[in-house]
């Protein structure tokens, strides 16, 4: 039997090795980072050095790196009225997310439902920078100047690269503070927290190779301070996050943070030449859309569909032909729902409930990329006589 | 050179072993456990038998556990006005803690400051029951009908056992809904979240033998539900918490709640014959406090202190010796402070400064007790020469 063609990678084999050699190592130190005996204390020595790597993977401080149980906390921690540079007491009364952020973000944190705004993306999936502007405008015409702002650096499911510096540059340019949710993007493009601009930019450990179940939130500015933090008690996280650190993931972080520094720039070459063979074939010799394909995008992501065939069957008909791809976002427990990216995109339903996510990894080769090309176009034509219906 | 004798156990050795292998095993397992593919199926089952297994080991019903990141967010979790049962639509609008609760507890979670009560605890370290039966006569009176309660079944510096079951009692009496936090408690007495009839009941992974960074908050009735989750997001544990699950730390969780759950019974005989030798050298050698002594004790934890020492110092000076104990509770970095809890079991100030926590693990041995004991009364009579002063 042929191996499984894995097409849903968030890091390299090698970055994941040693993620994972890192992490298991950790697992053997026993000590409570807080404790002060030698055990304890050899534990927290693990974490600042993995906070140091972090922190170097975007540019950032290694004291204004916090971390968390993964992206989704960070995006929650981040989203928070109750926020201060320096002295501020006032809290931050409006918060601006694009239409097609992650849905921790959508979810809008500690903000009212009241004074969360949404910001539309063009046809090709790119937040709107005018659209950004009249709304920081319209606020501040309110004499609302404290807003914050949370954009993406890069789409979870087109791969589309968001024009986050230019955004930042609005939003101060108004008085707002600007989170990044760099999730999708550290690691396979630079997201270097100061060039971007960014105030607060959410990691997540897991995309980039490290153990499910970390990530962190780097602040640009030690100034930058929450006055009520999300997770309370213990005074962990120089008091921004309470609970014992989870060594192992922290580890495998730091571990994974430093591999994939050190790999990016010829990784993101030769991904990007087997993407664009992965799209060639898709193009054309199954007639398949490719989203965003015109924007900027990321080394390794592929979002596309083909009219008249449904991606909850064409994934679980791919799965068992032994190829693992992703039907747009795998967020809630395999419920497949209609794309919110696609829709703010203007993408029509029946075309987005086919959208299917490739994500290359760099022990994809070539002939992989082959292999689901063929298993594809084979699949398709079997999907399409039984669903006749749906092209409609 | 003798090996280091650690008295800051949270778990067995075997139990710790099996865990460690358990996660490491998860580490492999690439998938995201929300896709739909082979990978991230297999990775979805490990974390229902993990589930499982968390479940067994306080009674209670796998669909009911969500995991966290550990004991101190499932405490930020379970202290929500925001819960309900079936379709109730107020918010809870009074908390009711214990003044020795964990930092994390005490925080309150999302209740505001005004809403939060502190019921006081007795000289031997147990919650008041006739002062937690008159606050909520006082609230009922008030017509504050909806308190929640959140009480811990053992204390984390004393490790004194608090009468849960009887205040549940008491709270459900008058309308009110039970948090226990059984961090501390869970695999080292019964936890039965049925016999105790707590609501929502906390545990930590790392406490029982599992990485540190994992937990769990359980629901002992499926139609409590959060309407408000704190982390939201994905959708994953059933809408509860969202982002990409921990497998390392939760699968390592299941493995310890396994392992700790048939190990339980005849470690907890051993361990408190251990406990009373190490007690009864501390009070005949050296003139020391045993703290909550004649109250239901763990048994694997003594609290104590000599009159004139100071923990800080006591702590580092064994450290030097090779043994590992800790200053009351390892909570933030280093940072030792007055500890809250002996305060409000009316120990003196200075008394409590010097408050010594030794936790026995399952591999302890008599001879390290011995070797403890020894050390102690040397470095003790050093100690009480160099700090004369501080006795008075």
């Amino acid at each position: 039997m042929a191996e499984r063609v894995y097409l849903d990678w968030n890091a390299t084999a090698q970055v994941r090795a040693d993620a994972q050699a890192a992490a298991a190592a950790a697992l053997a130190v026993c000590g409570n980072p807080s404790s002060v005996h030698a055990e304890g204390r050899a534990a927290r020595r693990l974490i600042e050095e993995a906070r140091a790597h972090v922190a170097a993977l975007v540019g950032g401080e290694p004291r204004n790196v916090v971390f968390t149980s993964g992206g989704t906390e960070a995006n929650a921690m981040a989203l928070s009225p109750f926020m201060a540079i320096t002295d501020e007491t006032k809290p931050r009364d409006r918060l601006l997310v694009s239409a097609i952020e992650h849905p921790s973000v959508l979810a809008g944190g500690r903000f009212p439902r009241e004074a969360i705004e949404t910001v539309p993306v063009t046809a090709d999936g790119r937040v709107d920078l005018a659209a950004l502007e009249a709304a920081l405008a319209r606020l501040a015409a309110k004499g609302r100047k404290r807003p914050l702002v949370s954009l993406m650096l890069a789409n979870n499911e087109t791969g589309v690269v968001q024009p986050v510096a230019a955004a930042a540059a609005l939003a101060h340019a108004a008085g707002a503070l600007v989170h990044v949710d760099a999730v999708q993007a550290a690691g396979r493009i630079a997201c270097d927290i100061n060039e971007i601009g960014a105030d607060l930019m959410t990691l997540s450990g897991h995309k980039i190779g490290a153990p499910r179940g970390v990530g962190a939130l780097i602040k640009r500015d030690q100034a930058l301070h929450f006055t009520d933090p999300l997770i309370r008690g213990g005074g962990q996280e120089r008091g921004a996050r309470g609970g014992t650190e989870n060594v192992t993931g922290i580890v495998g972080f730091g571990a994974a943070a430093m591999a994939v520094r050190a790999a990016a720039a010829e990784e993101q070459a030769r991904m990007t030449a087997l993407r664009q063979r992965l799209e060639a074939g898709l193009r054309a010799r199954a007639q398949a859309v490719v989203f965003g394909a015109d924007a900027p995008r990321l080394p390794n992501t592929t979002l596309f569909a083909v009219a008249g065939i449904k991606a909850e069957t064409a994934v679980i008909a791919l799965d068992l032909e032994g190829i693992a791809v992703s039907s747009g976002a795998a967020c809630s427990s395999g419920k497949v729902q209609a794309s919110h990216v696609l829709a703010a995109m203007g993408v029509e339903g029946v075309l987005a409930q086919g959208a299917i996510r490739a994500s290359l990894g760099p022990t994809t080769r070539e002939s992989e990329v082959d292999r689901f090309l063929e298993a594809w176009i084979r699949l398709s034509k079997t999907l399409l006589k039984r669903q006749p219906g749906i092209a409609a």
